[in-house]
């Protein structure tokens, strides 16, 4: 591989930032490019044909950044738009649906073979998930649950354990789910773990897979760290002040490159 | 004017469906062309100049389809765009924010003259209703509350009073204004109104004032009606059936004529 070119992630806004996260913890020699679509935020309610069209232009956009694989740090746009991306862009591709789905079945079928997926309409929608998962294990019982005021409640810092409308909500999505009793649970939304504690608290029991830290481990073993120190670099097809800050809250740490871009003119 | 041209109105998505409710119950005779952006909605956590430019692309859409008038039917828009949509093109718009803002100052100044402004995050950062509000009357004391989550909640069917977390997120909001006691509330996103139950369950007493429903009111004596029945045309940016199925809750009758439209390309 073209060990000085940069790695790419993309997501709808901010959640993917999870993913990138942990992928400069696992290879932190490498430039890493991130671009975060916070004009057109959210991916998860919108259709398969909007969500494939903006794949191609946030990948499109990367490309120019000169990065040589590229990590789908959004759960949306890896289970409606993947397949798509692989098609027509000749480079590397991990989406968070394959690697979440190998370490929740690895959980499952340690116990008693039960997964509960977690996403956005769309997400549930395409089914990626569970047919990745019966693909690995066709005796696998898999549940979906739709989320879809979760990525809002994130966004507008509604994630600490007890808080009221987020419990109410967490209750409305999951304790249809309290009797199946899964083994495993995939937050199948890289906003998701910034949940993790109100989800847990509805749901104890199931170990969480973080969507977004699985797919950084599979591109980290894919492309490998180098030696050096690795650049952060953000995009925002919004403010970049305002992307910054926000930034901030998912990173732990301020964001010192954050610039602008037109992602329609891709 | 020109007898035969349509009536436009555009919002980001859904909630200008109130005032187009509103409009075609004041002018059955007219035609209404809807635009609603739902492949980038929302816009109320955008920055200024992002609202601004799809605020540009939306028009000129309305105008490919020869409307003579258009009802800026969201309230980010009328409160961060409409001077630049008067500027830009030669046509009459009305906005959601006088309107609503001589609605309340009226009701007001027979009162104790204090209006409280509920808006998106973009709504309130313009202070655009705040200032409305005290062109027309100086005297008047004027509260701003940003409302972030309701567009989601409104969205995803949180509406009825007495729904848990709809509950807990209008009193984050809105109890710090119960000492203010305002005479007037301005609904001033035209998504609020779905909320009126909760927001007076928490918030009881003022007057709400629906800013999509004045707008209409503006719009009707501005153009008047004409003889013959009306068309209605809605345009979506993303899935035209899904648009159809969501707008039929708004509207309270089936939506016949929905269709795509790619408003990148305007």
């Amino acid at each position: 591989m073209e060990e000085m070119q940069s790695i790419g992630l993309f997501d709808s806004g901010l959640g993917g930032l999870t993913g990138f996260r942990a992928l400069r913890k696992l290879l932190p020699g490498r430039d890493l490019v991130y671009f975060g679509d916070t004009a057109r935020v959210p991916y998860g309610s919108k259709s398969r044909e909007v969500i494939r069209r903006f794949a191609l232009q946030d990948t499109r956009f990367l490309l120019s950044q000169n990065v040589s694989a590229v990590l789908v740090a959004c759960g949306t746009v890896s289970s409606n738009a993947l397949d798509l991306l692989e098609e027509t862009f000749d480079l590397p591709f991990v989406g968070v649906v394959s690697p979440a789905s190998e370490k929740a079945s690895e959980i499952a079928r340690a116990k008693n073979g039960r997964v509960l997926v977690l996403g956005t309409a769309a997400t549930v929608r395409s089914n990626a998930y569970k047919d990745a998962l019966l693909r690995i294990d066709p005796t696998l019982e898999v549940r979906q649950a739709a989320c879809p005021l979760f990525v809002p409640l994130a966004e507008n810092g509604h994630t600490k354990k007890g808080d009221i409308a987020a419990t109410a909500i967490a209750k409305e999505y999951l304790e249809p789910f309290s009797a199946f009793r899964p083994d495993a649970v995939i937050l199948g939304c890289t906003h998701f773990p910034l949940l993790s504690d109100v989800i847990a608290d509805v749901l104890p029991g199931p170990v969480q897979v973080s969507a977004g830290e699985e797919a950084a481990r599979t591109m980290a073993a894919l492309v490998g760290d180098r030696a050096g120190t690795g650049k952060d670099t953000f995009f925002t097809s919004d403010d970049p002040v305002a992307f910054g800050e926000a930034a901030e809250l998912f990173l732990g740490a301020p964001v010192e490159r954050a610039f602008h871009t037109d992602i329609e003119a891709y």
